[in-house]
C-alpha cells in the first residue's frame, strides 16, 4: 500500500479515460495510463508491457524506461525481472532508486536475487537495506556471499547491523527468522490515553505498520494484547489491563510451518515472539505467514512429484541436477521390481498375454496408492490425523482399497474374458488387481504415517516407496497367481 | 484472540507449575492446567485430551465435560469434533453455549458441519448466527437444507437476514462471498481527530476488528485508505486526504484465487470490495485469505493425484465414489496403452526380455512427466509463466528432457548389456528411454499450458493425460525399435 500500488479497479477514472478517448500510439501514452496497461485481467504482468520494457531498453530510451518502471509496484518490478534475460535486467536495475531496489530485491526469488545482489555495489546495497524491516533485510543479507556480506554489514549503522545479525542467529525457517524486531509494547498500568499519546510522540521509532499493542509485565513478558482498532474505540481513561485480550505467543525457535498452522487455526493477524526466557523479542505479522503457507503447500506438491523446484530462472544444468537423482532412484527401484518378472520368463513365453496385462495391474495400483497418499499428506498437514483417529482412518482406507479392487477386478476380469476367452487368465488378473489395490491402500496410508512418526516430511519419499511397492507387487501378483492357477 | 485462546508458550506460569509440582491424578486437575494439557508440542489437539472427553462423556460427568470444553478455543473444539464419533459429538454440542457453538460451526469442515447443523434447532441456530460476521454467517446458512434455511432466516432480525441474503447472491468462491459487509469508511474532508472521535462514539456499529479506514468520495467510491496504526500516529488536525495511501480494490465478482494472488503479491492486510458501480460494499481481511490459500494449494495436490478429498469424516461410500471413477478412467487409458503391445506379441515371445524392460521405460517416462508437470502447475499458479516466457520455458524443459533421457539411457543401456550381453537389446532400450523421456517433457509442459490457455485448471486431468502418453509411448517405442533393429 505504497505510492506505487497500481489501481486494480476497472472503474478507475484513468481507465475510463482510456476507454472513452481514442487510443494514442503506445509510446506516447502518459504515465497515468501505463499503470492500467501494466497488469492483465488476471492481475499478472502483461506480456505486452514486458515487450515495451525490452523495446525501450533496445532503443536505450532512458526516459521511457524510467517511466515504465515508475508505473509499477515493486512486486511487479520483481515479476518483470523474472521475465527478462540477464542483460535486460541490468538495464532495469540501473534505473531503480535505492528504496525501490531494496523492495524489489526482497520480493525476488532466490536465484534471481543472488544475481541482482552480485551486480549491486556493497555501499548501495547497505543503503538500500536500511529501508527494509529487519526480517526482510536479514533475509537478503543471508543470501550474500561471505565477502560481500561482511562489506555490506560494515557499511550499515550499528543498530541495523545488530538487528540483522541477531535475526540470522536463529535457524532458517524458524519464527526468529520471520519476526520483525520492531514492535509496540506498553506496560500494564498504562491507560488507553497514555498509549495513544505515546504512539503519537514516538511515531518515528515505531514499526511502519502494526495491528496489536502487546501489554508486557516489568520483566518484558507479554501478558496480553490490545488490537489497535479496540484501542481507538475505548475511552481514554480505560486501563490497558482492562481491555487487553489473551495472547497467543510463539517462541523464536518454532518452525515456520507450526507458526503458519497457529495463525491459520486461530485466525491471528499478528503474534508476539518470545525468547527462551519468555521475554518479548519481536512480532510476526500475517503477511509474512501468507508467503510461508504458499511455500509449504508448493513444497508438498513438488515433493510428491519427486522434484525440487530449481526456480523460474534456473539454468538447464540446475534443473537436471534437481531431477535426475530422483529418476535414477526410480530406475533402480523399477529394476528391482521387474527382477521378479525375470524369474517368471517361462511363464510369459507360455502365456504372452501376461506381458500385456501386468503393466495395467501395476499402473492401477500406482494410481490407487497415489490417491491415498495425497489425501494422507493433506490430512497430516492439516493435523486432521493423529493417534486419536489413526486406527479408524487406516481401517477406512483399507476397506476403500478392497472395494475399489473388487470393482476394478470385475470390470477388467470381464474385459479380459471377452477378449481372450480364457477364464483362468481373467481370474488371475482379477485376483492380482484386488491384491495390488489393497497393497496400494496399505502403503499409501502407512508410508506417510510412518514418516510423520519418525519426524520426517511425509510428502518426501513417500511416493517413490508407494510406486515401488505397487510396481513390485503388481508384477509379482500376476505372475505368481498365474503359476499357481496354471492359467 | 478471544478469552479461550490457549497460551501456547512453554514459559507460561501455569505450565511451570505443572513441571515443578507432583502431578495430581488427571481427573482432579483444575481447569487452568487443562489448557496446557489440551495441545501437544505441535499445537494440535492431544490424543489424551480426546480420551479425557470420551471418558467424561461415558461417565455422563456433565461438570467435567463442561470444564474440558471451556478450556478449549473454539477452533480446538472444532478439531475435537473431527476426532469423535457422531454420538460423542452430540454430547459435546449439548454443552456449548450459543456464541461458542456459532464459532465452532463456522470452523467445522463441510461434512461435519452439515451433521451438526441438522442436529441443532432452527431457533438456536438463528440466535447463534447473529454473533458471527456476515461472511461467516452466510457461509453457514449456505450449507443448510432449503426448509431449515427458510426457518433460520425467518427467525433472524431483518438487518442480519438482508446481509446474509445479499452475500449469498454472489457466486461461490468470489470476493463477494468472502467479504464482510461491516467496514469503516470516512469522507475525504474529515480530519484525523474527527475520524477518531467517530470511532469512539460509534463503537457498537463497527466491525469487531479492522485494520484500514477507507476514505470515500460523495458517491461512496474508495479514493484511499488509512491504516489504523497511521491514524493513531498522525496529529489530530491532519486531514484524512493528506495521510491516505493509494488503495488496491477488488471487485465483488472476482474469483477468490485472484484475490489471494493480489493479497500475497502486494502483502495486503485488508482490501475494500467494490460493486460494479465502483461503490464500497465491504472489505476482505487477510485472515480470510489464509484459508483460501491453504484450500487452493490443497486442491492442486489432490487434483494432481486424481482424487477429490471426501473429508475427514467421510464414509467409505463417499470415498469410493471420490476415487473409483479416476481409477476406471486409468484402467481405460492403460488398456489403450497396452493394446499396442498386443500387436507385437510375437516380438515378445521371440525376445522375452522386452516384457521385463518395457515397464521400466514406461515408468521412468511417467516419473519424468510428473516432475515437469508439478513444476509447471506450480509456476502457473504463481503466475511465473506467461506468453512472455512460455517459449523459453518450453525450450528449457525439452532440453532437460533430452539430457535426462541420455543420462538414463547410458545407465540402463550399460546395465542391460552387462546382464544380457545383447548389444541390440541394450541399444533398443536406450533409444526408447531417450524418446520416452523427451515425450514426457513435451507432455508435462504442454498439457498444463494448454489447459490454462483453455481457461481450465491445469492441475486437473493433466496427470492422467501425461501418464497415458508416457505409458503408450514407452511400450510402443520399445517394441517398435526392437522390431526395426531386429534386436
Amino acid at each position: 500500500m505504497t505510492r506505487e500500488t497500481p489501481r486494480l479497479s476497472e472503474q478507475d477514472e484513468a481507465f475510463d479515460a482510456v476507454l472513452t478517448l481514442p487510443d494514442p500510439p503506445i509510446a506516447d501514452q502518459p504515465a497515468e495510463d501505463l499503470e492500467d496497461l501494466a497488469l492483465g485481467d488476471d492481475y499478472a504482468l502483461n506480456p505486452e508491457y514486458v515487450e515495451m520494457v525490452v523495446d525501450a531498453a533496445d532503443r536505450n530510451d532512458e526516459a521511457r524506461l524510467r517511466e515504465l518502471l515508475d508505473a509499477l509496484h515493486s512486486a511487479d518490478v520483481a515479476d518483470l525481472m523474472g521475465f527478462l534475460t540477464a542483460e535486460y535486467r541490468e538495464d532495469v536495475i540501473k534505473y531503480l532508486d535505492s528504496e525501490v531496489l531494496a523492495e524489489v530485491i526482497s520480493e525476488l526469488e532466490d536465484d534471481l536475487r543472488e544475481e541482482v545482489l552480485e551486480a549491486t555495489p556493497s555501499a548501495a546495497l547497505a543503503k538500500a537495506l536500511e529501508s527494509l524491516d529487519s526480517d526482510d533485510a536479514a533475509d537478503v543479507v543471508d543470501d550474500l556471499e561471505d565477502d560481500k556480506r561482511a562489506e555490506v554489514l560494515a557499511a550499515m549503522p550499528e543498530i541495523e547491523r545488530a538487528a540483522i545479525e541477531s535475526t540470522l542467529a536463529y535457524e532458517e525457517e524458524t519464527a526468529g527468522r520471520l519476526m520483525q524486531r520492531e514492535v509496540v509494547a506498553a506496560p500494564q498500568f498504562w491507560t488507553v490515553g497514555q498509549a495513544i499519546d505515546h504512539l503519537r510522540t514516538e511515531g518515528a521509532d515505531l514499526p511502519e505498520l502494526f495491528f496489536d499493542i502487546y501489554v508486557v509485565d516489568p520483566s518484558y513478558k507479554p501478558v496480553g494484547a490490545v488490537p489497535v482498532s479496540h484501542l481507538l474505540r475505548a475511552p481514554r481513561t480505560s486501563g490497558l489491563a482492562e481491555i487487553m485480550e489473551a495472547v497467543t505467543e510463539v517462541t523464536a525457535e518454532m518452525d515456520q510451518e507450526e507458526v503458519a498452522y497457529i495463525f491459520n487455526k486461530y485466525h491471528l493477524i499478528s503474534a508476539p515472539v518470545i525468547d527462551a526466557g519468555g521475554r518479548l523479542v519481536g512480532q510476526i505479522t500475517v503477511d509474512d505467514i501468507v508467503g510461508v503457507i504458499r511455500e509449504e503447500a508448493q513444497e508438498d506438491i513438488l515433493a510428491l512429484a519427486g522434484v525440487s523446484d530449481a526456480g523460474r530462472d534456473a539454468g538447464v544444468g540446475d534443473i537436471v541436477r534437481s531431477r535426475l537423482p530422483w529418476l535414477l532412484l526410480n530406475l533402480l527401484t523399477a529394476a528391482v521390481s521387474v527382477s521378479g518378472v525375470a524369474l517368471f520368463q517361462e511363464e510369459i513365453v507360455r502365456l504372452v498375454q501376461l506381458a500385456v496385462l501386468m503393466p495395467i495391474v501395476s499402473s492401477l495400483g500406482g494410481n490407487a496408492g497415489t490417491q491415498t497418499l495425497a489425501v494422507a499428506v493433506r490430512a497430516l498437514g492439516a493435523k486432521e490425523m493423529s493417534a486419536a483417529n489413526a486406527g479408524r482412518v487406516i481401517g477406512r482406507e483399507l476397506t476403500v482399497g478392497l472395494i475399489n479392487g473388487l470393482a476394478l477386478a470385475a470390470v477388467m476380469g470381464a474385459a479380459v474374458f471377452a477378449i481372450y476367452h480364457k477364464p483362468l487368465l481373467a481370474l488371475t488378473v482379477s485376483l492380482a488387481l484386488i491384491v495390488n489395490t489393497f497393497i496400494a491402500a496399505l502403503g499409501g496410508i502407512l508410508a506417510p504415517l510412518a514418516l510423520e512418526k519418525m519426524g520426517r516430511d511425509p510428502a518426501v519419499s513417500s511416493s517413490i516407496f508407494v510406486t515401488f511397492l505397487t510396481d513390485f507387487s503388481g508384477f509379482f501378483a500376476v505372475l505368481l497367481i498365474a503359476t499357481l492357477l496354471h492359467a
